[in-house]
């Protein structure tokens, strides 16, 4: 099965005979060697959770940014490759700024990921800012508007959902169970920092820091944890 | 056999030597392996009606949309790539708010199913807006104009029919035989209603519930129906 | 015999060792495997007569458009891939339109065809209109202009004739050979009607009726029967 | 032999090691498969006579053009593909006519061929108006300037040679033989005319008609025989 | 395994079915093969410290150039292929030009590291100033500016990490372990001088001399030691 | 050795291992096939002979050039493909009538050569004047400037030399080496006119006669012998 | 290995799994096909001296340029492709003109080289100027500016190195080994011909003249030796 599977796979944007993107879905794959993110949404806001893969002792802990912010009501959790994500909230960043430049107001958190979808989805089309490759990435994009609290989850094909939580990376298989049985929309957003830890803890292979996870909340804007207040939320545990 | 047709199925755009376009016929394949949507035509106006597949219950059911709003007089229900419909319903949008600007008038509904199928006829052009291989997804087109009610069914060739009822998805090919059955002319809408759920009910695995299937109708404008609405359909089942 | 082919026939416009343009070959077969269209020219006018396949009872049959009008005095049946026979229609239609523009006159039909075939012709040059494959589709283009009424085919590779009478798509051989027991060039309009009618009637599947073929002359002005008039002529036979 | 060959024949413009260019070479193989053409220079002007095939009897004889006027002192008969034919005239057309225009003047026989021919040298190129394989045609094309009659031979290389006397297509072979014989260069046009038909019957598998030859001659202008004119030359064989 | 992986690896910017990226993993091996180049971040500023392979006495040791100047408060050492590096040091350079033009003020540290990045994210996307495969080489970027000295690491996907010391290069491996033992935030300048060159000396075959070795800091501007000051540190060893 | 060899050399401008360009050398090769061309310098002038084949009595021996002037103190003699050295000659015509346009005198031999060789040089490289492919031609360049007479000799690789003497084609081995025993410096005009005609009577399979060969020299200009006048130096073999 | 390793060795620009680019690899072997070159710095200015091999002694000895002037400072000698460093050369040449033209004085010695090696570097980019594969050519760079005289060495990858002696081409193995026994830093010029000649000599297959060798000095202006100073140094060996 295999070899006939590797016809039709190198092409970037093929389909095989059973109407399969392959290079959509090795993008995936590459999400999966990622770290794992979790977002939950409550009521009051939205928190993000990350694992960082600190490789040596040597790096600084807080340039491993898997945690950005997108404008002053939206932020983003990653996983896969950093550098096309980077390339992915960079584009949102300008969409978001020039409507706040032509509109006067904050663009919606739905309009926000779909302008960064719509960057993933040409990929293979020879645009200027497009890449000859899907992006190797998903997103858990957390943002406040006029419609609240919300949280849409982003694949490499380009699609987008809305989510009540979401994990993503590696644990996202085992977080995701985790998340079903705790998750509730009555949670506090303390609360869901705390099931976010926990379970970003139960994946993880090493003991939880302040130095090897990111917190971040948008309520109902964007703020990434310091240390000190992600040791506050280790410390509940 | 199958050897010797892989030599002809990677080229985007290459006829076969049976006179075959390959990428085309791979690109339904991927239509198969969609959710079910179903249509119907009445006098009063036209239904269209889908599945949903929640693939988790933290997905919040509502941004799993499967039919989308063209115009104030036209809808459309989706089957197989989300994101390859999403360029598609955009790209019939624009047209059809630059026909309102430029004649004052709503753009017929067979123009605006044929300015949507020409983008999808140009798949490897290599176009500024066209894609390089055809677009994964199939579409049932609801609209009411000048001509009183109409559905069309578009295929990723770029072809598109006049029906009076279809189906697209995993379950078509049960559903369409159940249409014919049960279709005739003098439906009411009400009726149209209960047999698109009654027949999207027969080809889904799961239990059919207001957060899994979506309704619409285009009578004249088009609504796409609320949970209760649903339920009430669901109620008379 | 066979592997060796397959060498060249992907390059979608390279000569095999014999000579041979093996795309332009296999769009052929796309037509050998389309519905059956015949057209026949008497000194009144032109005569089309088209199967159309019906392939659902759900279909709208007027939505089925094998024949099609180009401009006033010109109109044209097609078989093969219905989305490409638009494209070249509409190409015509244009050009046609512009002729009338600029010249302040109707374009002859040889030049019609002309345009047309240009436009067939370039395939694979990667033109801003052209196709990156061969048109997969023939037509037999019907008109009236200063020389009198006329008759033309065309077909994949840009090449067009002009004929007296023409069969083409799956059950053209069949009909080419009534074509000429039954032609000559004395024929009234009505007996061609009635000819093209009794051979259709020949190579189709399924029982004739006004749903599932579709007549249209050139007498000097294009007309598409409605399903009553095709009724009389079905009466005739 | 035929398998390394192969290596070597699919890039449209690639040499093989042992020097040669296939496609060049399989595009003279096209010819081959063409109908046959012949032209004779003498004092009074050059005589061009072609083999039309006429597939079906209901085919309009005078809508297969094999031989075309490029100016008023100018003409081609071809061999080969028609369409691309088509495409080399028309070019020849428009640099006469500016040749024309620019200098108040014909362009001379061995301009024009030379502008035609370096189109069909250009192939594989990339450029706006070139193809992207070999021309698949020889032209015999047969003119009247200053220095009095000429005809000149072209090939899919892109290269001319001017000759007394030459046949192309499938017949040549013969064809070229018996002029070898018959040709002397005090020959009037009357005698050049019998002598083109009658070699021309001689590889004709069908009976010389009126419909199924086409004569011309510059002499010092381009005419095309009309079938009566002709029936007077095949009542001389 | 190895056949299967060589599918992949060829398309410059393509998933294999584990989701790699094989190019960039293959760039990052011709940096294995390079010098190697160590830095480390003390309060007081930044060194770096490279080896530099002198293939031949008659070459110019100070024309071996691994370590350059990007601004006056930043530099950087390499490992990998110069001749990239080269293009990407030249890129920063007019980043960092353009921004003091622009704004009166020096770029931060961590902008003109994205901004080169960014370069090297891009590779395959046929842009202009971008390569058609991924730069062969990794950067250790040392500054200072307003936020005090950092140090950055640099690999050939376009990703990048601030680090408070790192190796990169043939010996990065045993460096690694020797500075995570030897560092510690409270190093001053003249013991991370040591401390690179007595690590470097492990790992180089040859002897340490004036010649093989270059040494620069940025404390809090860029200097580059000349030889007699290397040999002052070589002294301390 | 033949199997490895032929990966390497379809590409049109790659290195194979040993660091040799196959294209170029497949090049050379047409021109091996091509009919023999011989040069040699005096210092009264320099001489050309070409062997023409003449494959038909019915060609016109004066239409097959293979001696064609480019400026009226330049001229060159080819061997290979005709219409590549059409497109040279005509591009070194264009470049030289530029020269005397802009500074109002002849250009200089070599100047005219490396013009020419420029082009021959970038094939592959998609520019607009370009070829896809080598040049499959040789040339020898005769010419008279401020330096007096001179010959050079170019290849299919863009590379040209200065010779007294040199032999192309398919004879040009044999011919060299009669060139190297009977060539000396003090040689008068017509002595080398002698020596040129009797050598290419060795090599060539017929009798040499007015029609078969072209004999030119440049003098101080350019003068390409009548038939009488070849007769003259056949008659003093 | 040989099979595996040509997998990757085709693309132009491509990493093999171990981190090499074949086609640079492959372009330093055309250059060990290459005549020897060699090069000696000393404090009084820089000596240059090249093989020429003169296939045939109908050659113009002084056609065969391996020394050539960038400017009046500047000169280089080459080894390689010949065609491919005139282009270089050329490039450099203007690189320089437009130095002296814009800032009124000349280009140092390295900005010219690395002008030079910047058009080298980028090989396979698709730019205008670049080739598609790598300058299959090494130049010894010899120049005199404001820091006295310098030697450069250029590869194909686009890297330079600032050398006291070197040696290129087939011969440099063995004629570097002599150069590092025999050079020092207080070498007179005329000392350095006579080595440069002497070593030349040991690797050439023929015996050394006047016609076989070229000479040069950079003192501080370039120029190149005629046969009488080349028969000098000859004659004190």
């Amino acid at each position: 099965m295999f070899l006939t599977r590797t016809e039709y796979d190198r092409g970037v944007n093929t389909f095989s005979p059973e109407g399969r993107l392959f290079q959509v879905e090795y993008a995936i794959e590459a999400i999966k060697l990622g770290s794992t993110a979790i977002g939950l949404k409550t009521k009051e806001g939205v928190v993000l959770a990350v694992e960082k893969r600190i490789t040596s002792p040597l790096l600084e802990p807080s340039s491993v940014e898997k945690i950005m912010e997108i404008d002053e009501h939206i932020g983003c959790a990653m996983s896969g490759l950093i550098a096309d994500a980077r390339t992915l909230v960079e584009h949102a960043r300008v969409e978001s700024q020039n409507h706040r430049f032509s509109y006067g107001e904050a663009m919606t958190v739905e309009s926000t990921t779909q302008a960064l979808c719509d960057l993933a989805l040409r990929f293979g089309e020879g645009d200027e800012e497009s890449m000859s490759r899907p992006f190797g990435v998903s997103l858990l994009i957390a943002g406040h508007d006029e419609h609240g609290p919300s949280l849409y989850y982003t694949d490499p094909s380009g699609t987008f959902w809305q989510c009540n939580a979401k994990a993503i990376g590696s644990g996202s298989e085992g977080a995701d169970s985790s998340l079903q049985e705790q998750y509730n929309k009555d949670l506090t957003l303390q609360e869901a920092e705390t099931i976010a830890l926990s379970i970003l803890k139960q994946v993880m292979e090493e003991k939880v820091t302040a130095s090897n996870v990111d917190i971040a909340k948008v309520s109902p804007t964007f703020h990434l944890y310091s240390p000190t207040e992600v040791e506050v939320v280790i410390g509940r545990l």
